[in-house]
């Protein structure tokens, strides 16, 4: 079996780091780039594509709103024609320091709140997904399985790559807990060894009601903004190794 | 003959204006559109492109310092490397914004004090120029004739248009006289005019001392960002017509 | 009858102006001077201090969110104590500002979206208030008549000075039509010069469904970013003249 | 003896931080708070004047150029003005933030390149002292011993603190090795124990040279940005108590 692990990446800002993205980068095989709205700026970018082509990680835009302050993770009611544009600018700035470096992005995985209000609307998730095909037929989309965007994404005939969140607690439907809530965050080690293991061998989660539930991702996400992110990554890595799945990057993956 | 009007367009930023960049896309052949650092952003980005695309006028990007404060147009000290992650992105997201429109980005011009630091150091400007060739080997640079970014432009085989800036002095030397100094701004409306005129006709202009030089320029460069900006742009067109020059844009003309 | 007459001031930045404020301040009584958030600069602040300062022009602080992309306008979901710190962030800065010239802010005005925000709860009003009279408890608060505003600044023990918006339509409850709605704005001068005179005469305004409904305002307010902007200043002053009404600073007036 | 014990805090931004700030402000006696340009926001600040109220530090200001990708270390060519009304808006900012909270900013020690602009510069450095002087005449300077703010601020009446860096080497005349230079950072821990050491008992600093000098000062800054600044802060924080002395806020030990 064939499995991507992919982080958010280069989410610093001029003399701050959210993350040791030079050790995360030798653990993933997808990075999503912060592209300089909610964190990042075009000198951190060109070294997250760098060490991405160093260590042989597929390159994708992470872009979110421009809102540095709340770190793109408060909704701010843009017209949607002005998201697209948004979203545009960060995936094209990302794409031209790629190429200067001779390697290319290959997915597209959106932050916080801009994801939320793409995810809300079909009206908006197809103009941002028709603005991403129109930019690069070939680009392959990041999605929660069922989503908006994953629908979307189909109509624009976008590839697609459905996300598992280790570390995050499913309802029945398949969809994650808010992070406000209790047990929405799985922080013990063991239950999140054990929550990779349970998808790698059977494709399922266990959802926080304690139902069993069919979990159809071929990724999974780790989040680097957090204290204990690179030694989460470090458990989820060693248990696709251990459990004899191999890591691919999005673009061998996405259907 | 053949020669191209251009202006910097869609300098404004959230409610600000600086020109009223409806009417002075009527009069130009080639836009050089602000990318959102010193000026511009996503949103008005996407309505200097459909403009440009509606009125057949050529899309270039006008990248500058990341200083909406000082308008770009102060020197601050980046290493080489970051400025020219700095031009790659704001290029790239021009990029993105017009492909999604279905037009190209054709020609690159910087602004204020970016184009300073270019111009000054060879190193710097071959740096930038080998960027700007990896990421679009077809970009037209607009330059200074025998400036450094002309020179290193050559090297990268990148094609140039030298500008001609009619409301402004040049000395001996063919250098514009700098904004400070007595004279340097030729704000007369006969004065501009006869400029024009002479320059269509004889490729010389008269320097601040007197002599006569040649001005090897296929471009003539109105500025957007001062009160008379639109009357002088229509003046320079109207001179245009007068002399029986044609207008093209900057890919035409470009060697 | 004494009157003030109030204007948004300062709400450029950097290269951009939005209002020739040298004239504005000729014909205000008051100044509600940007604070670097929606607009403004810490340079515009001291321009426009000195300014109120020569033409004898009561100073105040327009405190609004950090959002200078939508001028202020866009509600952005912040905390109510992240609320209360921005306000007092600005209006600490330009007291700063205005007592380095010698000069001392004397009111504060809430711009757009935070106005908004603070209005619809009376708990952040409280709290906003509050902060307010610990800062200095001789601020005088401008508010619309009846508005959480102003009871909450009542409860602080605050002075407040209500508003009259001689180009914007009121419902029969004294609230003003939303801006989107038709017949919101009052464009046409003749109409514009009435309202002001019935309402420096009798008191009172005529509704946008055709009732009087009594407008127990001190101060009337005319918007500095629109073109007309100048013009309107210059027809509510005149008719101010007319009536023999004489203009005061809010400090005078206000209860 | 008594001795101020320092540390430039809330230099973080949003989602980001530079320092355990909690944990920097129960070892220091005064706190130079970031004010929103180089570094901080406004609920940044006010988190930091209730941690400095909690416990019992002495609050200052740490005014930076408005710069935050560059964290306030690049020189940008403001005019003198502007660069004396930045100053002033982040003073004031505090203030309010601070006097909400009923306590009061009692110190102004300037950060990275606005005070190397202000103390390259005399006529700039009593621009700067005069306004600090006029909003608040009891305000302390926190300064090197010797440099232009110091003579300013003398001039303009203000007391001032002269400060000793502990882990930074100084040359023959007292200044300090740029940061750049072989030798300017002391990074190891009997070296920085020896000096501070040596500076209580003695008033001497060994320079870089081996020769022993005067060191003038009443407090000792450590910084707050670098990983190991906690751990600094406790040794040094040890050998003040080692060594008898007592800590003192800023505002006992001016003069």
């Amino acid at each position: 079996m064939k499995i991507d692990l992919n982080s958010d990446m280069g989410e610093g800002f001029g003399p701050y780091r959210l993350c040791d993205d030079e050790a995360m980068m030798k653990l993933v095989s997808s990075a999503n780039i912060a592209c300089g709205f909610h964190g990042g700026d075009p000198d951190t970018m060109g070294r997250m594509v760098r060490l991405a082509k160093l260590n042989g990680v597929g390159i994708g835009a992470h872009p979110g709103l421009p809102d540095r302050l709340g770190f793109g993770r408060r909704e701010i009611p843009f017209p949607a024609d002005e998201l697209r544009q948004q979203m545009l600018y960060q995936l094209g700035a990302l794409m031209a320091i790629a190429k200067a470096e001779r390697v290319t992005v290959s997915h597209i995985s959106f932050h916080g709140a801009m994801g939320n209000m793409v995810n809300r609307d079909p009206v908006i998730a197809d103009l941002m997904m028709d603005a991403i095909a129109t930019v690069d037929a070939s680009l392959v989309v990041f999605v929660t399985s069922g989503s908006e965007i994953q629908q979307a994404a189909k109509r624009a005939r976008l590839k697609t790559l459905a996300l598992f969140l280790a570390d995050r607690a499913y309802d029945a439907e398949g969809r994650l807990v808010a992070r406000g809530l209790a047990g929405a965050l799985v922080k013990d080690e063991a239950a999140v060894r054990a929550r990779v293991r349970k998808f790698l061998l059977e494709g399922t989660v266990e959802t926080i009601d304690g139902a069993v539930i069919e979990m159809p991702a071929r990724s999974i996400l780790v989040h680097s903004d957090t204290p204990g992110a690179l030694a989460l990554a470090g458990i989820v890595r060693g248990e696709i190794e251990a459990t004899g799945a191999t890591l691919a990057p999005a673009a061998e993956l996405a259907d």
